[in-house]
C-alpha cells in the first residue's frame, strides 16, 4: 500500500522522542515536528521552530503526547489455524502426550499452515495485524517457520511481504526454517537442515523474501552446531541473523548468536552472565518476550538486572504465535515487561521503539529525530508511563505513517 | 439510556447458552433465539422453532457463535485520577514508604476522587465502560469506596447510576464505605465506621443508590468485627452483602460473609478449606480476580480445586481499579483465570455470565434461556474456548441489549 508521503509541521504536542536529550523518554514539551516527504526534518520546542518551515501546512495534535510509531520486532503472525481446542484440552487435564496424540502442538500449526492458501493466510494475518495497527504499531517483523517445507516456507514469506501491500505498515521478514523438525524428518534433524532448511533459505533469498535468518536453539528444537550451519549460509548470503535462545534451558545459543554478530537474541530466560557479556560485546539486542513466559507459566525470568548492568539494549515484542504466545497486543506486552520482569515503563517503551528498530537492523525508525521516517503514534494520555501502566486499555488517538494520518 | 425493547427471532447461529442441557457450554448448534419485548421467549434448535414465532421479524447472525452478554461483577470503574506515576516510581525502585510520602497509594485516588466533579467522574468512567461494552459486556457492578466521606461516596454512587442513563448497560451499585480508613480518621477505624461509613450507608440507601453492601476485610483495612457492624446495618436495611476477603491473608472474612448469607466473597487467595465449605453451605459465589493477583505479583493462587470440589460457584471479574488492577478487559480476565489459576475455558466463561449474575443476585441474566433478558454477545469465533485462549484480541461481532443490536 503506497501512501502519499506528506510534508507537514505537527504542532501542539508533547514528544516522547526516545532520543537522547537528557530528559526521561527524550521528552520535549510544547514541541513541533517538521515532516518533509514522509521523513522527520526537524523536531524541538515549538519556540525554536526555524522560520524556513513556515511555508508547510500546520497540523495541531491537540496537546497530545506523541511517541515513535511502535515496532513489534518478533512475531509469528502469519500462520494457519489456532490452538484453542488444545488450550482447553490442557486445562481439562490432558497430558502433553495426549495433546500430541490428538494432533496438537506445533505439528497442528504446521499442518494448518501447509493446508492454507496464500489468500487465506493473508486474510487471517491481517485480522491480527489490524489489532496491532490500532495500537499505533507502524512496523512489524514476521517469521516463517510453520511450513518446514520449501513451498510453504516461501508462501509464508510472500504473505508477510503482501501485508505491506495491504496495510500502511513496514514489514521485515525473517526466515525461520530451523524452527522445528517436521514429522517427515522425525529423528533426522541434520538431514532436515541440509536437505530442506538450507536449500529453502537459498531459494527464499533468491526470490528477495528474506531480511534476516533465525533459528530455535533448544533441546526440543536444534543444537548450536545445527544452527551454525544455517548461520554460515546466512553469512555467505550477506543476511543478518537472530536466534531464539536460552528460552527453556541454556545451550549457549546467545554466545553462538554473538559470534555471528546477531541482531538479536530472543527470549533468554535462562541466559547466564557470560551470555550477557557476549551479547554486550557483540552489540546484540536482547528481545524480551513476556507473552511466552506468561503463557507457559515459566518461573525463571530473563536476567533484566544483568542486561541493564552490562548495557545490553533490551527490546520487547509480542512473539504472537498460536501456541506459546497467542498475545495480540503490544501495549499489553509493555505492561507484562514491567509487571512480570520489573522493566521500567521507559525501558518498556524504548523496547518497542528504539531498541525494537535495533533488533531489526533498522536505522530509520524508532526515535523522533531528524532523518527518521515520520511514523508516529498520537496518544490520549498525559504521561508516557500510562502506556505500560494500563492493562487492556488502548489510548491511541491516531497513527501517523510516512507523515500522513492513517 | 432507554432502548427500545425488541421482538425478533435470531437465526443462523450457534448458542453457548451456559444453561444446563448436557453439552459443554450448554451449546446448541443451528439454534434460534426468539425475543419478545426484550426478553428471551424461546431458545432451541432452529428445527424445533414453534410456528407461533413466524410472525416475528427474523435476523440472521451469519452462523456466528452467541453467548450471554458478559457481566463484570466486581469493578471500581468510577474513580478519579490514575496511578501511572506511582507505577513508574515503584519500578524505578521506590519503596512503599517513599510512594506513600509522595502522596501515592489509595490516598491519592481518594484525593483525586474527592476533587473530581460528578461530570468529570462520569466522563472518565465512560471511557473505561466503553472498552467493556466493546467486548460484549452488557452488565457491570460498580463500587463506591474512594470517597470515604458522605458527599463523595454518594457522588460516586450517583455517577454509577448515571452510567445506565448514558449507555445501553445494566449497572448494579455496591456501597463500599468500608474500603479504607481516610487520613482524617487515621488510627480511628472504629470511629470512621460509626461516624462516617454507617451514616453514609443509610443516606445512600435513602436515596435509592445501593444495591449491595461490601467491605474490605484485611489487616490493612478492617477487622471482621468492624465489617460485621456494617453488615448488621445492611441486614436491617434489607440489602445483600459481599466482601473483599482473604486477599492478602486469612482473617476469616469468607466465613463472616457466609454467616450473613453474602452474595459473594471476592479475591480469596488465602481462603482455607473451612472457608470454602462455609461458602458452599451459604450458597455464596466466589469471585476470582486475577488482575489484582497479576498486578501485585501474588504467588498464592485461590483454591480453585477445592472450590470446584465443593461446588462453590466461581465468577471472574476485572476488579478494575487504579491501584492493584488497572485491568480494563474482561476478555483478558478470562485468559488470566485459565492461565494463572487453571480454570477451564468453560468455567471462565461461566464466571462472566451465569455465575457473575449470581454474584450480583441477578436472576434475569447470565444464561440464554426463556425468561432471561435478551442481552447477548455475538462473536466471530468457531469455538467458545477461543474467548479465553486469545490474549489481547477481541473477536466481538456485535452486542444485543434488550433484544436490539447496539
Ligand atoms: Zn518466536
Ligand atoms: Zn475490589
Amino acid at each position: 500500500m503506497q501512501m502519499p508521503q506528506k510534508s507537514t509541521v505537527f504542532v501542539d504536542l508533547s514528544a516522547a522522542t526516545m532520543a537522547a536529550c537528557g530528559a526521561p523518554y527524550g521528552l520535549i514539551s510544547n514541541a513541533a515536528i517538521a515532516v518533509i516527504d514522509g521523513l522527520i526534518d526537524w523536531v524541538g520546542p515549538v519556540a525554536d521552530l526555524p522560520e524556513s518551515y513556515n511555508s508547510l501546512p500546520k497540523a495541531s495534535l491537540g496537546g497530545r503526547l506523541v511517541t515513535p510509531g511502535l515496532i513489534d520486532c518478533h512475531t509469528h503472525i502469519v500462520h494457519g489455524g489456532d490452538r484453542a481446542v488444545e488450550f482447553e484440552m490442557r486445562l481439562n487435564g490432558a497430558t502433553y502426550e495426549e495433546v500430541a496424540r490428538a494432533g496438537g502442538g506445533i505439528a497442528s500449526t504446521v499442518k494448518a499452515t501447509r493446508a492454507a492458501s496464500e489468500a487465506q493466510l493473508l486474510a487471517d494475518a491481517l485480522l491480527r495485524v489490524d489489532v496491532l495497527i490500532a495500537e499505533g504499531v507502524t512496523a512489524i517483523e514476521v517469521k516463517s517457520g510453520y511450513g518446514l517445507d520449501t513451498d510453504t516456507e516461501l508462501r509464508m514469506l510472500r504473505v508477510a511481504r503482501a501485508i505491506m501491500d495491504n496495510r500502511p505498515l513496514i514489514v521485515k521478514t525473517t526466515f525461520l526454517g530451523a524452527h522445528a523438525t517436521p514429522s517427515e524428518y522425525a529423528g533426522r534433524a541434520d538431514a532436515y537442515i541440509d536437505e530442506v532448511c538450507i536449500p529453502t533459505l537459498r531459494a527464499a533469498h533468491t526470490e528477495g523474501l528474506v531480511d534476516a535468518v533465525d533459528g530455535f536453539c533448544e533441546g526440543i528444537a536444534f543444537q548450536p552446531s545445527q544452527i551454525a550451519r544455517v548461520f554460515d549460509v546466512a553469512r555467505e548470503l550477506g543476511l543478518p541473523v537472530k536466534l531464539h535462545a536460552e528460552q527453556l534451558s541454556n545451550l549457549g545459543g546467545a554466545k553462538l548468536a554473538a559470534q555471528y554478530g546477531a541482531l538479536s537474541a530472543d527470549h533468554i530466560e535462562y541466559l547466564d552472565q557470560d551470555g550477557v557479556i557476549a551479547l554486550a560485546n557483540a552489540g546484540t539486542t536482547a528481545v524480551i518476550l513476556p507473552g511466552a513466559f506468561y503463557t507457559l507459566r515459566e518461573t525463571q525470568a530473563p536476567p533484566i538486572d544483568v542486561l541493564r548492568k552490562h548495557g545490553v539494549p533490551m527490546a520487547l515484542a509480542t512473539d504472537i504465535n498460536p501456541g506459546s504466545s497467542p498475545l495480540n497486543s503490544l501495549l499489553l506486552t509493555l505492561n507484562m515487561g514491567c509487571t512480570l520482569f520489573r522493566m521500567t515503563p521507559e525501558e518498556a517503551l524504548r523496547g518497542v521503539t528504539q531498541n525494537a528498530a535495533r533488533a531489526l537492523g533498522l536505522t530509520d525508525m524508532g526515535t523522533i529525530a531528524a532523518g527518521m521516517r515520520a511514523d508516529l503514534a498520537v496518544w490520549d494520555i498525559k504521561h508516557p508511563a500510562e502506556l505500560a501502566y494500563r492493562i487492556g486499555f488502548n489510548p491511541l488517538h491516531s497513527r501517523i505513517f510516512s507523515g500522513g494520518i492513517s
